[in-house]
């Protein structure tokens, strides 16, 4: 089955970077772009209205969080994830699965699906490759995601929570279990791919494989032959070297078919995406631009600034004199600094936006770039600045 | 001394309620206002546009927590008040004597002033008289307070945050500490007259005496010939009846000259704030609207409305069809409850400036009532919601 009102039209080419247009139900979405993500069905502190201000396209939901609190049926009454939110352009919404194993210790994957305990509630739940789209299709998201296995690729170290490189040979999962976990990832799509009913929602199935070419290949072909309307690069972020990680999503990327969504999940910093859409990737998402955000880890167009230090105390100067964002329209370093330090909530709301602005402004570069055969220049430039502090 | 720059101008009286317009260096003030609470120079999340949208007018900001962090150097550095938060209309700052010794429960007041343990460096401080002078000059508000000793009339129940009545009979404030701590703040408003010297800055002296009407006219003839700028009625809402806080407000502003400001401070509620308009007040200022906002407690055209209740789960409706804020434009007592649930900002955010808009809107209400000399008819209007419960 695929969706109906849903596709990609390729707009341009830059070696294997794209720009592309998906039509969706909810709206256009010019690609690459970044998804903020939206939890509960709020990015935290941000107005839907700031978020379109700031040139989001589409948000990323929780499915897991909202499966809990307030629960499917509660948002269908209120209008779905549109009408609920009050952001009426398109969703996408993850199967939760990812949720799941990383928040409860107790979590068990079984051929059946994955069980765990409700922090909610101390019940025990199964999430399933039916049950997971069943619950995305009450939900009403535009884009819904297929369970899928997702193992490390290597041992992460405790302060890995933005997902950046780990390479550890020594603590390297076994290539057996990776191929385990991606055949399963493959039974599941099946599951999926059978278990959907709702033509206005595309569903996306998720290439998995580790930091193996071999699999990544096999897991692409197997899983563009049950003929999803997009798909993703899972389990990356994980432990893989960047070069591994570039290899990956390359190979996989050449089994996919040309005319569908390329999501690359959970990654994260600018570098990151230049990287996946070198690599031809359209869609990402990360919590790092708004988490990095509300702690005052900022990006500029001159490299990275961290909010707290003490050289900012009387600095009178926007985040980034480049930027447009409210924050850096209206408001000093000093102050912002200031309100982050207080524990004044205004202050994250403000730099997490700016995060997100400078993100969706890069990702509007790449756009144009590529429609100007010019992102090398682009990666070049963003690569030159990826380790700099302010 | 006077403030150059800063007058009161009666527009309309209506019985002892009156509208008024109080010029400021920072522009001008339509009276009856409120003043929404900005501790550490900003309204918690919401931003300066969002507070000028809703009608503010005048904020005020907490001397104390200022001068701890960061410090009234580093506002001076970035422009002061107006310049460091982006508030560009006028500021009314507190002389910290209230929050020092609610805050520090080893405040120790004696006629220098009052010491305390700061908790940000356990160092022992003193505020003066003449030293919360100089440091709101350097804070540059348009409105700077005097020290006050401030006690309460009979002791307070632990749940009675909002400084709502409490009248115990039983535990009332010995009427000689009252006389003796009035007659402190007669002495510390000289010395803070004496001590200021900034031109373009107004000062407020505080009229005492507890609900005794004789110490409240004492109070208040000795503090007006001070010659102040604007004159405040302090120590009220803690423990006084309704009716003694009434009479207590009315005979102070019997004896204070027509043409400056009258501030009643602290309070509270929609209803406190009708009662001190049918006396004769201008200025208010409470964290009533923004705090209950934040917690889901709503005032609205129908009375007060408690989010978290379980009714408001699937209602698809604003939390007040008759308000024109942005959460009730554009979103639902069903998902603004569901944000508050689950912790996400965005809730408090959009429900503190739902509530502050309330009282905005209501002062607006209570001016052109007085102008058309229709106030009693409001003023019963709001008493007939004051306890009721949607």
């Amino acid at each position: 089955m695929r969706a109906k009102d849903f596709r990609l039209e390729v707009v341009a080419t830059d070696s294997l970077a794209r720009s592309a247009r998906i039509s969706t139900p909810h709206g256009e979405i010019e690609t690459p772009t970044f998804m903020p993500v939206a939890t509960f069905g709020a990015v935290r502190g941000i107005s839907a209205e700031e978020l379109a201000g700031a040139g989001a396209q589409i948000l990323l939901s929780n499915t897991y969080h909202l499966h809990e609190r307030p629960g499917e049926q509660t948002i269908e009454a209120l209008g779905g994830l549109h009408g609920f939110t009050g952001w009426s352009g398109p969703w996408l919404t993850d199967s939760g699965g990812f949720q799941v194993t990383s928040l409860s210790d107790r979590a068990k994957i079984d051929e059946a699906g994955v069980t765990f305990t409700s922090p909610l509630d101390g019940r025990r739940r199964t999430l399933t490759p039916e049950s997971t789209i069943q619950i995305q299709e009450v939900l009403g998201s535009d884009i819904a995601m297929v369970l899928d296995e997702c193992i490390p690729i290597a041992e992460q170290s405790p302060d890995s929570e933005n997902r950046e490189n780990h390479e550890n040979k020594e603590s390297r999962t076994d290539p057996g279990e990776l191929e385990r976990a991606m055949q399963r990832t493959l039974r599941w799509a099946e599951r999926a791919q059978k278990a959907r009913r709702r033509e206005s929602q595309a569903v996306f199935a998720i290439v998995q494989g580790g930091a193996s070419e071999s699999l990544r290949r096999w897991s692409a072909e197997a899983t563009a032959e049950l003929d999803f309307d997009g798909y993703a690069h899972g389990g990356l972020g994980l432990g893989e070297s960047r070069e591994e990680r570039r290899a990956a999503v390359e190979i996989a990327n050449q089994s996919l078919p040309v005319d569908r969504p390329r999501y690359l999940m959970g990654l994260g910093r600018p570098i990151d995406l230049m990287d996946g859409i070198a690599a031809g990737v359209d869609l990402f998402d990360c919590v790092v631009p708004t988490r990095n955000g509300r702690h005052g880890l900022l990006f500029t167009s001159q490299g990275v600034l961290s909010l707290r230090n003490a050289q900012f105390e009387r600095d009178d100067g926007p985040i980034d004199p480049e930027c447009d964002c409210p924050a850096c329209r209206n408001h000093s370093r000093g102050y912002l600094r200031h309100l982050i330090r207080s524990g004044e909530t205004l202050g994250p709301r403000f730099t997490a936006l700016h995060n997100l602005t400078y993100y969706l402004n890069l990702l509007t570069r790449a756009r144009r770039a590529i429609e100007n055969g010019r992102f090398a220049a682009l990666h070049a430039e963003i690569e030159a600045i990826a380790d700099r502090r302010i």
